[in-house]
């Protein structure tokens, strides 16, 4: 696995239940999966030799972050390594232009865009306000996006190539992940509802299931299917809507790996993402992905204006209440808005659920 | 803790939620916790020094089996070490003739019982058979344990103080787990039910919950949860219990750490034996017992025949199947009934999960 985060944690965490061996590469020697990997090399996902002599002796390669060496993994493909997803995906995930063009191609719905090759040619073109700029290439939570709603905030800006987008106005963030496996076999899990939390561009709260009429989720579905046997992909997928006031359905960005979405999956499916991701790689049949409880999922993030050792405030209320499964992921130090962990709340009653979530949210607290 | 087997390895995988370090010892260089573990320590827990040096560094040293050198943890808790399950527990729990004492010295129906010196005071004795012959110290996982219908029963026998018990005719062997931590907060778990292999004395289903009248529950967990008061243990205890025909409960056997009884927890509980025992240990709120959805439980059990590299037979029809979550322990090589995983069915429907129980035992091997 490229990468030894918390998703690779998590990742690990299921697959010693089928004794999988997972071998990490991170360019933090002090990764989350450091103690939990059957070995764990510590080295950049960026260096074309690196990924290389890691994936050499590898039977199966797969990511848990998408800024990797895509060269690398299509040398190791061409050698006859399954690499899963593959480099041609993770190639056009990499890059914002390319899963708009990909979008664009297939038919996928997704709101308009132009592509504009750096920052002299966008301040020539002198675009209507707003609109959404992104770079096309290394942004990551929330990093490298930013809506523009007048010429102050065009100053200061890097020069990269950029994705202009269309200002979506949207009622709901949806998300619903996917999984195929190499014999092409595909399932999708229920869509899910996100609360982004306005200041930071990260997930707040995400809801299971999303309330949307029986149409959006069947549409959600189906558009999500769709990119994944568009892109021929075999792992796991998540793909992120915007729902429009009309409750038309757009997609925003996809991530083929396991994700923030998904981690409900853990106790609310019978398949939680990373089994479902484990399968797909190796060819097993795919899991049920029957949602069997609702469940609210918060991110845990570092408190603003403390970094250091981390330390969790109220933790021990939150693991009295029933039905609240706590999820650190191993990272000693905190800093602002770092995700440190999740709590997912499950139960019969989203509604109760829901309250549940926002106490929790405001009592759990990771400070230093 | 003591000991790296499977039960350690499901251990740290809940741990690992908590980030709380896990270092282990365990007489097997190879043992499922061996790349899991935050340090891995091969050594004899049977040896008081190796035992001794272990526990010294850390926080809280617990056990995942009993046959360890309890003197060790003694000393231990005398320089103020935590040790849970407490070493005065562990002597009890070691020995089945204090076990029985325990039970008649606090009121706890058990069969009735007479402790034997050796070999030489039972060939004198001549007790009337049937009866059920145990070594008081030493046995596990049915070795030990022989029922004596007559004379030739009794030859070949070794040589150690036994413990006699009365043969008692049972409709159903049952197990209520529960768990206690430091400041006395006491949880108990749902009544299950065992069938046992008659072969090998292994569990071979679990049923949850138990199909037993109201009053056979409450009761069970009652004596459960005074078994756990009585001991003053904090950590988390397994009951295991006769039914008679009378329905009258009679305890069998206690082991005081995580189970094989309790292996559907993982997935049928709010909170699972594992994480439980964690909390009851560090001294935090315990967990919700609460059945989410009914299940059975399997063991895999090595195929008699076959000894050598484990290959698993029809892994991938069982996985196919809804509601099926499969544990394997990591061990490479497999030989007659030694516990390589086991099993999860879990779902709406008893009867449904029990006719897939039957299915998924019959299909999936492990040979070598």
């Amino acid at each position: 696995m490229l990468g030894g985060g918390q998703l690779g944690r998590m990742f690990i965490q299921e697959a010693l239940n089928y004794d999988v061996h997972v071998h990490c590469l991170d360019p933090d020697s002090d990764a989350p999966c450091k103690h939990l990997a059957t070995s764990f090399q510590h080295g950049s996902l960026q260096d074309y030799d690196t990924v290389l002599q890691f994936g050499l002796d590898k039977d199966v390669v797969t990511v848990e972050i998408e800024h990797v060496n895509v060269q690398a993994l299509h040398e190791l493909e061409g050698r006859g390594i399954k690499v899963f997803p593959q480099p041609a995906v993770l190639a056009i995930v990499q890059d914002k232009g390319l899963q708009k063009e990909f979008y664009q191609k297939n038919g996928l719905p997704t709101a308009d865009f132009r592509l504009i090759s750096g920052k002299e040619e966008l301040l020539a073109k002198n675009l209507p306000f707003p609109y959404v700029l992104k770079w096309r290439k290394g942004g990551y939570d929330g990093k490298g996006v930013q809506i523009i709603k007048s010429t102050t905030d065009l100053e200061n800006l890097i020069d990269t190539p950029f994705l202009i987008e269309q200002l979506v106005p949207f009622t709901k963030e949806l998300a619903v992940i996917v999984a195929r496996n190499e014999t092409g076999e595909s399932v999708v899990y229920p869509t899910v509802e996100c609360e982004f939390s306005p200041e930071i561009n990260l997930v707040e709260f995400l809801f299971a299931p999303a309330e949307v009429s029986q149409e959006v989720e069947k549409e959600a579905r189906e558009i999500a299917l769709k990119v994944i046997q568009s892109l021929n992909m075999v792992g796991i997928l998540a793909v992120e809507f915007f729902l429009t006031k009309e409750n038309q359905l757009l997609i925003n960005e996809i991530a083929p790996r396991p994700h923030n979405s998904g981690h409900h999956t853990i106790e609310c499916c019978y398949t939680s993402q990373f089994e479902q991701h484990l399968r797909s790689i190796v060819n097993s049949p795919l899991g049920s992905t029957k949602l069997i409880t609702p469940g609210v999922m918060i991110n845990l993030l570092g408190e603003p204006g403390f970094e250091g050792i981390a330390k969790y405030e109220n933790l021990e209320n939150v693991i009295a209440k029933e039905g609240v499964s706590v999820h650190l992921y191993g990272k000693q130090t905190t800093k602002p808005f770092r995700k440190m962990g999740h709590v997912t709340i499950y139960g019969p009653d989203l509604e109760v659920l829901k309250s549940t979530g926002r106490s929790v949210a405001k009592e759990l607290k990771i400070k230093a």
